[in-house]
């Protein structure tokens, strides 16, 4: 099947919406919290926190565009740090939770069923209930222009993780931590390991397959 | 454990990119075609491919740094379209060697067992074996001063499926396709669903949990 741009503008919003939110692949899926100035902590779900450098550390996420009031975009950019907490299997009902819109005086952490945690180093709430806890420091964004959303990049100033899923050579093991993918906007998956390979060189190894 | 921003810079180089490659959370496998304007097409395999926006359908990926010699970049730049296509449990190690460095001249398709194929509409080579095909326009770029990496957008011009992924309401079935998710720099994962969630809204029913 073949589905071209003009037959994608042509379709209603929530299938075009389900198409193209589906279509990227699977994405991570990321608990943000915050707070702001007057200590109302924040939290709400993305999935599309990715990898922008490791020297130094830095990730990334996009945003929506702040023409609507934006909690987690106001508070980074007032109080300028923030978590990424790793939702896992059973906290995905949670986590998916608080993508519902709750008044800036309402935390999702209550209103969820989950808990802030805090370390001395972050002023952001991190998610007691998550394996996988990064303490960042917001450092750059960056506007698409083509629609307006935010690319915000933070650098990395503590991890907090179970001794148990760090692997030998720094690799993190996120499928121990029981860390689910997401697919489209509202789909959760968790994960089983194929493989993993080797820095790859130019070979003719492969050229039989 | 505590892994703090000091101890983060301590650590010799693998490990440090091991580390803060697998902390983002699951990623897409995607592998990018390209052709240059002598005809030689270039395929690669990127991790960051995220969504965008659905209206008009975009998608964007991160670059590394272009100081080297990146063909993807260059022929992306220059001829403006490309694809990207899901990287399917049968073809991870093929997927995964395109990351191999092979001079300009050679294709990564013939040189990993890959197949390019083509549509009337995208000049950039598919690849055949990949279950989930998009055809692109590039229509804008963004540094990433924190470190030089680009941030690539594009617009959604095709998308090539099998029937049997999409569902009724335009959710694309990305695991009945077969696609894997990335952890780290060379983990790749299969998924098993847990759960589709309705639309959020504020409500009580979550405080019992």
């Amino acid at each position: 099947m073949v589905i071209t741009k003009e037959k994608i503008f042509s379709f209603e919003k929530i299938y075009r919406t389900n198409l193209i939110n589906s279509i990227s692949g699977f994405k991570s899926a990321s608990l943000i919290g915050t707070v702001d100035s007057d200590g109302n902590n924040n939290l709400a779900i993305f999935n599309s926190v990715i990898h922008v450098g490791a020297n130094p550390p830095l990730l990334g996420f996009l945003m929506r565009p702040v023409s609507v009031e934006r909690h987690t975009y106001n508070n980074i950019k007032q109080m300028r740090y923030f978590t990424i907490n790793h939702v896992n299997e059973n906290i995905t009902k949670n986590a998916h939770q608080t993508s519902a819109s709750y008044d800036k005086e309402k935390s999702e952490f209550l209103e969820c069923g989950l808990t802030p945690e805090f370390s001395k180093n972050i002023i952001a709430p991190y998610v007691k209930e998550s394996n996988i806890k990064i303490g960042l420091k917001f450092i750059e964004e960056q506007e698409i222009k083509s629609n307006g959303t935010i690319f915000i990049i933070g650098e990395i100033m503590e991890i907090i993780i179970p001794d148990i899923v760090l692997e030998q050579d720094g690799y993190i093991n996120i499928q121990k931590a029981g860390t689910v993918a997401i697919g489209g906007l509202d789909g959760y998956y968790n994960t089983k390991k194929i493989a993993r390979y080797s820095y790859a060189k130019p070979s003719d190894e492969l050229k039989e397959l």
